[in-house]
């Protein structure tokens, strides 16, 4: 039987990866008047439910669309966390 | 004296607010051969290096950072993590 589940796959730069978009707020927020901030990496985190029959099931679905998907493999890396919803 | 702290700030949106990248995925998802994925969310993480005078000095950094700064609060709602950095 089906179940659903609760998954968070986080998406982020593999280190050696340049991140413009993090460097951009790492120069901005002196002229805001916040110091001492480095190492500014950003990445992207989803949300969404999946229907599968038990969680390695579901655990394989989301590994296979984050692969040929939601993230560049090349360049990213990700992290996926997973709960039966409630 | 100043310590780094290693910071994540998770910010997405709140709920009730139009989400069209998180739509658009879900839409291609199935053409894709993959079905049974619903409600997704697409939200932001970064992760930074901030240096401050102990720990509850550094949440009060990060906070107006995001207020000011990293997130729109009024579609945006943020959640901040902090440890020492080792």
């Amino acid at each position: 039987m089906s179940e659903a589940f609760c998954v968070t796959v986080e998406v982020s730069l593999r280190e050696g990866i340049a991140d413009p978009e993090g460097l951009t707020i790492e120069r901005a927020l002196p002229a805001l008047g916040f110091n001492g901030v480095s190492d500014v990496r950003v990445g992207k985190r989803l949300c969404f439910r999946v229907h599968a029959v038990g969680e390695a099931e579901a655990h394989r679905q989301v590994e296979a669309m984050c692969e040929r998907f939601l993230a560049n493999p090349v360049i990213e890396e990700v992290g996926i966390s997973l709960r039966p919803a409630t």
